[in-house]
């Protein structure tokens, strides 16, 4: 048992859909959030640049009193494979535990993901899908303007700029025939209408936030790390830019979450 | 007489539209430009951060020989209003410039302003207008998508995503009767085809970087600071993120120019 808290850091504010995730599945644990406001988005930049910047969002998060760490960031994710950037304390990402869901409940073996650019370029999900079956068959797609249409609040279900994007990247996956797509970058479950309105109904969208926080529940579990309070749990936020431009962008990722503790801090 | 270079900055290639006006109005100046491509844009950040980068941007380009400092970016020079942040050289931002041409040109006396939502949130463009002809009537509006249009290469005149977006951001300033428009981001003269085709014939549309150029051009003439080399001056460019994704993003720009020296520097 341990009271400390899950740290959960991503590029921008996309990871606010693992913490959501994480209040409903884990509701008296306390999470302390870090989205680097300041430099997003990570997902059109160099390989090299997205390395350092997740090494000093990590470090940023060990300065307070974690017991685990979650890169609630596709990028991030693809970036660092199947690396632990942390040793001492349970680490995941959200390639892994994404893919490990999608092999579970493809029914075909075609499997579609979308993800930022870095993601698309690294094959990391082709990569994790591949060591759970070598024999699915992945069509990804890079999609860079999504994270910035919902950044801006383009998020509307009927927004014709966002669909008309969504259509343009999504239609090579759903002609590919896939029945599983993995939404590998956790900006896209805010527009998750508008890919399911493109994909049709035969088609299972997996948000790659939502299966870390399930992967880091079961991992809490099995390590005993879980904590004892029955009281619920609070959330902290930390970002790198501004705390007004926060909680003006963050009403566009989940307009019902109330954010109570916002800090800005230099990293 | 002065054979150091003019240094040039941006938040991410922007700028590169008035290194290119500076290279046709001075053809034997060298250039050194800097591109902050690790942490564009700026323009969707708060004016704390956006100003703490300015700081280190500048700095960079002082510890080379430069004459002259140009912020080749609207964003930057609207955080920096009448501001001067450099004392002993010369130094302009894009607005002022932008701003006394347009008054200098416009007949019916309604100027439009475009630019990223910091430039349109601080109304520089109104502070300098008004300060050149306190009866112009202005219309200004935040265009947050038109920089990741740019940057991610969707500039093609009939791209149907960036007219539905400029169609968006365009039609209350076209409506307003304005007959020149300032283009106050240097990202938005690589889509001006569509943007005259949005804004009719009727309608001056104004570079903020080409302006500038043209101040700096006047300002080094004044100075004494012009080159007396004959030969064809070269340019230098530095980003903070690869070299290689500003070879790839670059070619959005200017498809047609050539870049010789370009190195990657942490800032």
């Amino acid at each position: 048992m341990n009271r400390d808290a899950i740290g959960v850091f991503d590029s921008g504010l996309g990871g606010l859909t693992a913490v959501k995730a994480l209040n409903e599945l884990l509701p008296n644990e306390n999470i302390i959030f870090f989205g680097d406001t300041a430099r997003v988005p990570y997902g059109t930049r160099s390989r090299q640049t997205i390395l350092r910047y997740t090494k000093e969002d990590i470090a940023f998060l060990r300065r307070h009193p974690v017991k685990m760490i979650i890169a609630a960031c596709g990028t991030v994710s693809s970036m660092l494979g199947a690396e632990l950037p942390v040793k001492d304390m349970p680490f995941t990402g959200v390639v892994y535990p994404a893919a490990e869901k999608a092999a579970e409940v493809t029914e075909n073996g075609r499997i579609g993901v979308i993800g930022t650019p870095a993601t698309i370029r690294s094959g990391s999900y082709e990569t994790a899908l591949h060591s759970v079956n070598p024999h699915l068959d992945v069509t990804a797609m890079a999609c860079p303007l999504l994270v910035h249409l919902v950044e801006y609040g383009y998020t509307n279900r009927n927004n014709q700029i966002t669909r008309l994007a969504a259509e343009e990247y999504l239609t090579p996956i759903r002609k590919a025939g896939v029945d599983v797509l993995i939404m590998g970058c956790t900006h896209y479950p805010i527009i998750r209408e508008i890919i399911a309105d493109i994909m049709g109904d035969g088609v299972k969208l997996l948000s790659a936030g939502e299966e870390a926080a399930q992967y880091a529940k079961i991992c809490l579990e099995q390590q005993d790390l879980l904590t004892d309070s029955t009281e619920a749990g609070h959330n902290i936020y930390y970002v790198s830019d501004s705390v007004s431009s926060f909680r003006d962008n963050a009403k566009n990722f989940l307009p019902d979450a109330e954010y109570g503790q916002v800090f800005s801090s230099r990293i």
